[in-house]
């Protein structure tokens, strides 16, 4: 039986997203996104479930660089999880009992608004995680009042929902992907994304739009890109793209081997099926028709017959 | 007396930064940067102590977002601050005894190899802020036996070093940067930075290559970039900028006023003294007295004189 | 009374040309194009009408080549004249007496399929001009038994048409401009054309990129590019440009003070309307309001008031 | 035997570089540049010999035309020729008795300084070639006193040469270029040349802009660009290319696979040695290597096996 890893404890988003890309999935919670991702390259778990992109926050950090930097794993889904958040208390508590509220960074983010025009005095303390805020905020003895945390969170540790839908927008929105250790790949399915990890071979002026370029000559269109620091001083930046298309496409495979040559180097992270299921708009000439058309050209020119 | 408003309690780097930046400013400790940031709006602090960037981390996201959010605020300095993390406990207990550590998640992923080596069992909880779990450690009832933060903070606290320079890297370096509110900008000095937030008029494929585009035609070197979320739904971004030069250069002036042609807002955060004080190396035509000729050179065909 | 120099004798497409752009003026026939602008420069005429550009045989080498190098002439004025040959003979003669042919090379070749069908065994000889061609023919001794030049030269010189409507084209157009001494420009007319040339600073790969990227970045679209060599030898070109809009338009004056910016000269050639009378589609964000808005928030944010 | 077409009489420059390019061919003189490619074309000689640029002139318009409309045929080889000219005229003449100058309207341009210093009032009639000029005035009825043509002329129709090296420029230099019918291309010497003609698919503003960006995302080099016209009205062109590398080269022919897909038409005109030796200057991640190394990479990442 298929076996995944996720960001823990049970009650979490990342549960959630596992729930609705393997229904019939084991579920393996983890303390963190780096354990997830460990999980499934030691091979305790067949693959893991973690959120990469956040409507309100951006990109997940962990998750990004430890795509980036640690043993390659491939994306082979996605899925768009709207983000709702419940104010949880141990019950018997009310609203104005609460003096210390436990969650994860993120969620205290997008609840700010709601926090500072309720709770205006609470003291707010980050979490590793909102579901491991729940868990901590449940036990009897827990220095924390309230938890900011998903709806199912508050059933799972058995806490009651002082305030529900608390975000600052209704319309959040995590991107949570599946990853596997790297073997086949999903089959194209015309609505595909690819994602990539790019570092520059040295950071001259220009760097990034040359790297654009390598994109745009082909008609790819970029839907991410995010910078994140090497770790090599101020300054030292790498970059993950997110790209329409499958690594199976002409026009994409000639984009990112492009990237490829002028690159110190490039980790592909996968191609696989869009949630949202947009198929990307293809600008004349860059169809696998042309290309495949366009290389029989070139092989007859290359043997003298114009 | 000048004050300002900084990421406190007592003891955080950014204290350190701004004991650098304003040596004898009355300091005013603030609970985030949310909370040290409005002290400046608000007046109640003449300007504020920031981090915005970490050579391991990246681009703060808090200060990143609030700079491009609220009331607008400018960027007078910078400075560049190496960050060495210390092991800090109660007098009395020893590394054996150390089960719950709390820090920054910034400073506990800097420092995973260190915990993972030395602490293996130790359960890792995430604080506020570096200074504020060296405060919180202290108490006696603590339930947290360890923090890790700035061996000040510890002294501040009374707190002894069990372990020093615990970080996975011994050459991490962040930035943290000086606030005001509106006002005269700080002189050109010849070896400046600017600042800037870009928000997309439409996000059309290629949007940010001609942004790009805007600072590479008059020979404008970005040092760093930033894509951060708008909050409208996944794939909508804003981006932040530092780019070599003042506003003051003619180049940087062109540049930006293209880029603020051309997205729906551009907000400027501000131009200031490069704390490593490198100078750009201009591009043949984008000096000042290039862009002068070329003006006195445009008036004269304009009025039909050749 | 204005005089005006045009490519003589009497009977030229450039009278034609001249008739249109000034009815009223005394006209000054000249032996070719250099004498003709000549005659503007030293003052003998008030300015010149001569051919630019065709739309079978492209630019006009010598009047490019004399635009770019002499001392400075301005084009105020331009009009678009449809080209068409006849073949023009002494009375007397029939086609089938037609041996020797005689006409300007531009005029040969656009008249080819003609001469190849009708006058297979005929020789054909360049002459200066295609009037000049027809004066020629009409010399009782001369060696020639036709040439080919406009209806209205035979009329001049007392030829007969032997055949009309030659050209293997008959949508074949002909640009003149009329070209005056530097001094007050027309004024923008919202569908104008600005002329100029540029010169490498160094021919380096990518310099022609440079160039064209100034303009783009800036929104002004071309209409022509033509390389004329240096005369340094092979490989080294400069660049007659034609584009859309006034020089008096803000995008247009920041375009060419960035090309005069980065190249070793920009000559300007003039602002005038266009014959065709089309307006140039403006691209968001470079319309004069635009740049003015622009220059007003520079002003704003350089003294400190975002 | 080798027998080759040329722009003829005997004595023209062409001939000359016919001579170095093929010593032993038999060779075969034609009226004008056509007539020498047809020869070509119909298999009446197996090859041309025609001039193709000229450093003083610019492209051979007639040249670039018949390249690019006629039946395909493709470059070979080419050889640089200096253009020294000669005044030629009938045994007896002396500089004073010149009256009519007939030549080529290039040589023309060429010794204008000369003719203005020299020969004041001399008329100056078209030739269709130097030699065809030479030839003319030895005919004992010639109207024509003297000829610009190469001296070589001079000494194969018995004219003497009345000054020597009248060119207004003393290293004027063109190129010739032998062409054949598809079949064989020459192999890539490291030092090569490729040439090509480019249809824009339509003309849109920015159409120039992305061929060259074709180029210059893979690192190819341009020595040359024409514009020449399309003959569908004024303001519609089509380009030539001359490019460093040979199209066997793997950053050539990407490049010119991405012109085909872009454009209408892309003709592709031959690939050889180029006569001055140089090698290009291959930018990082553009050489063969790298290509072919990217290539495997992306097989290695489509299979999954990153």
């Amino acid at each position: 039986m298929l076996k995944l890893a996720y960001l823990g404890p049970e009650g979490t988003f990342a549960e959630e997203a596992l729930r609705i890309l393997a229904p019939d999935a084991e579920r393996l919670p983890s303390a963190n996104v780096s354990a997830a991702l460990d999980a499934a390259r030691r091979g305790e778990a067949d693959g893991a479930v973690v959120p990469l992109e956040n409507s309100l926050e951006g990109g997940i950090a962990s998750t990004l660089d430890e795509l980036a930097w640690g043993d390659p794993l491939l994306i082979t889904a996605e899925v768009l999880l709207p983000v709702e958040f419940s104010l949880l208390a141990r019950p018997g508590k009310e609203i104005g009992d609460i003096k210390r509220v436990y969650s994860h960074p993120a969620a205290l983010t997008q609840c700010r608004g709601f926090v500072a025009r309720e709770l205006p005095d609470a003291v707010v303390v980050a979490a590793p995680s909102t579901a491991g805020a729940a868990q901590e905020v449940a036990l009897p003895g827990s220095p924390y009042d309230a938890a900011i945390a998903a709806r199912i969170a508050g059933e799972h540790y058995g806490l009651v929902e002082l305030a529900g839908r608390i975000g600052d927008r209704s319309d959040t929105v995590t991107r949570f992907v599946r990853v596997a250790r790297p073997g086949t790949l999903p089959e194209p399915t015309g609505a595909d994304r690819t994602s990539l990890v790019a570092f520059l071979s040295e950071d001259h002026p220009g760097a990034l739009l040359e790297m654009l370029t390598e994109f745009s000559v082909r008609g790819v269109n970029l839907t991410r890109i995010e910078s994140r620091p090497t770790g090599d001083g101020l300054g030292n930046y790498f970059f993950h793209f997110d790209l329409e298309g499958h690594v199976a496409d002409a026009r994409v495979g000639e984009a990112i081997s492009g990237l490829h040559r002028i690159c110190a180097d490039v980790r592909f992270l996968g191609s696989y099926p869009r949630a949202d299921g947009l198929a990307p708009q293809i600008r004349r000439g860059t169809a696998d028709a042309d290309f495949s058309e366009a290389e029989s050209w070139l092989s007859r020119i290359r043997s003298g017959l114009v």
